[in-house]
């Protein structure tokens, strides 16, 4: 039986990518096709405990590479526990982050490295790489002030760094981006959510 | 200031190590000298709350890598809250299990490889490689044997893997003692308490 297509969603803050996933998985699953939409920890009981751990407050103490190590470890759990399986079955899996947010955000923003997450992250996953990442490329300046607006998004931690953290991390992804050209498919997300989602979607259906 | 010198200690299960560096500690004491005694997590809220996880016994999804990534953030976070402060001060560092312990007892014995295992925990420890490690030799029959006649032992998930797995553990320390003939220093534990407690005793003060 053919494997499903792994496809992963990537980006800075406040690029849209979310919503525009949402109505992919909408659109294609009015057309009968079956997929998952998925992000870590994803609802896999060990890499929620995970991710609490990460996220608590009171764990100040935390360090980079001790974080980077535990998104990695959830990151394995999730992997092996919900994405796998369904790809095994051969459903196509959109999943929103995975190993170029920690290359970006950890390897080059917070300054671990992006070959010493990488390796961390090649442990976690394998040979399960993906088979195709959308990313979506958005100015911070922009990406920022949409956040902004938007008041009824959750604010997480990310969202409060300053505008040179989030540069960084738009760097880092330029820097995936001609790392793996073959891979990595960037999207210009400045544009109108109907342009973005069309473009995203035409992706996704010339890859099935 | 002179840094302090890391010493870790390792073994099979049985080899009698922990009861040996209990008696070294209380003896540099009355001696005079600071020493400190560890094992991860070794009272650090973030290390133990990844212990937690780890062995919680509703997480039998817990997959090996996930296992291997979760025990070298712990280790991480260990590393920086507790043995680095100590060595800053100069304080010698006796630390029950670090590094070789993943690398047998996952890397080999749970077939993970030495290497794969290796590159996430060198990630995790950066340069801080133990100073001298002192590796409490056992056969696993003699060692288990110890085991069972120690009623006030704590009964852990490794004493309860069969035979095979703990002579793979030995076969893995084994291969790091060829590999660093210079750091670790291997000392013969099916001789008497006395016996072992004189050796490691004059092999840490060797090093002061």
């Amino acid at each position: 039986m053919k494997k499903g297509l792994f496809i992963t969603v990537e980006g800075p803050e406040g690029a849209g990518k979310t919503s525009v996933i949402k109505k992919i998985e909408e659109t294609l699953q009015e057309r009968g096709q079956t997929i998952l939409l998925t992000r870590e920890p994803g609802g896999i009981e060990i890499a929620e405990k995970i991710r609490e751990v990460i996220l608590n407050p009171e764990h100040k103490a935390m360090e980079g590479r001790t974080e980077a190590l535990l998104y990695s470890a959830a990151r394995r759990q999730h992997l092996v526990e919900k994405v796998l399986p369904a790809l095994e079955q051969g459903i196509t899996v959109l999943c929103d982050r995975f190993i170029d947010s920690s290359l970006a955000y950890q390897g080059h923003a917070r300054g671990l490295g992006i070959d010493e997450v990488w390796g961390i992250n090649q442990f976690a996953i394998g040979d399960m790489m993906p088979d195709c990442t959308l990313y979506f490329d958005i100015d911070p300046a922009i990406g920022m002030a949409r956040i902004a607006q938007n008041k009824g998004r959750e604010v997480n931690r990310l969202d409060l760094e300053g505008m040179s953290f989030h540069h960084k991390v738009r760097e880092g992804y330029l820097m995936l981006l001609e790392r793996f050209p073959e891979r990595i498919h960037s999207i210009d997300a400045s544009r109108s959510f109907e342009e973005v989602y069309e473009e995203a979607l035409s992706i996704v259906q010339s890859l099935q």
